[in-house]
């Protein structure tokens, strides 16, 4: 059932680095943004997939982890993302990409999730050292970064308290805890 | 397995309007967004549900329907969505809402096809009439309102031609075609 593959989507943030994900298995993910709704079915989106140590850690450097964990630089080498999958929108199709790019990623995580894999949307990245490193030509906006590998972590899901801090955060035993909003505080009344 | 729900998932726009869906299947719905990734976890999305015809026509008349289908203004009554989920953004929460609502889409529209359903996303909205109409209090950004029902009509996909062009058409029949862009079309080669 889908809703027990978004329950099991979570942000995950450490990984088992040993486990190697090839690039058939990303462009089958790939192929599930690819029929995914597209704003005016326009489809500005472009895909760079990464599966080596190599650009793998290219990319790794250009990103930003987990901001709400402050004495947690991200992840330690062994525990990083073995392929990821950059999501660019291309300009001369459409300037503004809309809600395309969270569209492609939901539907790229969730497949990641059905094949036992797991990760994290990041939008937090050094854009302009990501564009130099993979040599990304200007024509291309970067939007996200879908990093992704075999998931080492437990994360909780809890519901927000009175004080309504959604912040995540880690306890004692590494384990992951993300408070929700409930679902009649979402639903609007009117 | 997800690969079907996502070819399922087509843009539906004619429905049989005779067949109601009740405001518990919406909240499922929602749920489903409300277990769905947010940036930074802030969860700045708040739903209006309908499920009524009135309601449902005074979402209907703010509504603008396949840009590309030139003589088509829109479903006829008797094949009018029978309801409606609204995505807005609490700007009190967050400013901009980023990839939130196009993850919170995909994640509804999907659990509306695997109950039989089917939608479109719509973002072209005249969202002044609609804040009007609904009293939508100012501090909500409108950004999306998914349209539902029970589909019949048949969208069929297609390879995006030499041509480039990637308009959606009908034929004589009433089949909706919808042209997509190869796999290799959309990955880049870095």
């Amino acid at each position: 059932m889908l809703r027990d593959l978004i329950l099991k989507n979570r942000s995950y943030r450490r990984f088992d680095q040993k486990y190697s994900i090839d690039c058939g298995t990303l462009r089958e993910l790939i192929d599930l943004a690819r029929h995914s709704p597209s704003g005016s079915n326009l489809q500005p989106l472009k895909y760079i997939l990464s599966c080596e140590p190599e650009r793998n850690a290219d990319i790794f450097s250009c990103l930003r982890w987990a901001g709400y964990l402050k004495d947690w630089p991200g992840p330690i080498e062994g525990e990083r993302p073995t392929a990821y999958i950059i999501i660019l929108g291309d300009t001369t199709i459409r300037k503004s990409l809309g809600v395309d790019p969270g569209i492609a990623a939901q539907s790229i995580m969730l497949g990641a999730v059905e094949r036992g894999l797991g990760g994290c949307i990041i939008a937090s990245i050094d854009k302009e050292k990501l564009r130099k490193d993979l040599q990304i030509a200007s024509r291309y906006e970067i939007s996200l970064t879908l990093a992704m590998g075999k998931p080492i972590e437990v994360v909780q899901l809890e519901e927000v308290g009175l004080d309504d801090d959604i912040k995540y955060w880690r306890d004692e035993y590494n384990i992951h805890h993300v408070p929700k909003r409930a679902l009649d505080d979402i639903i609007l009344d009117i």
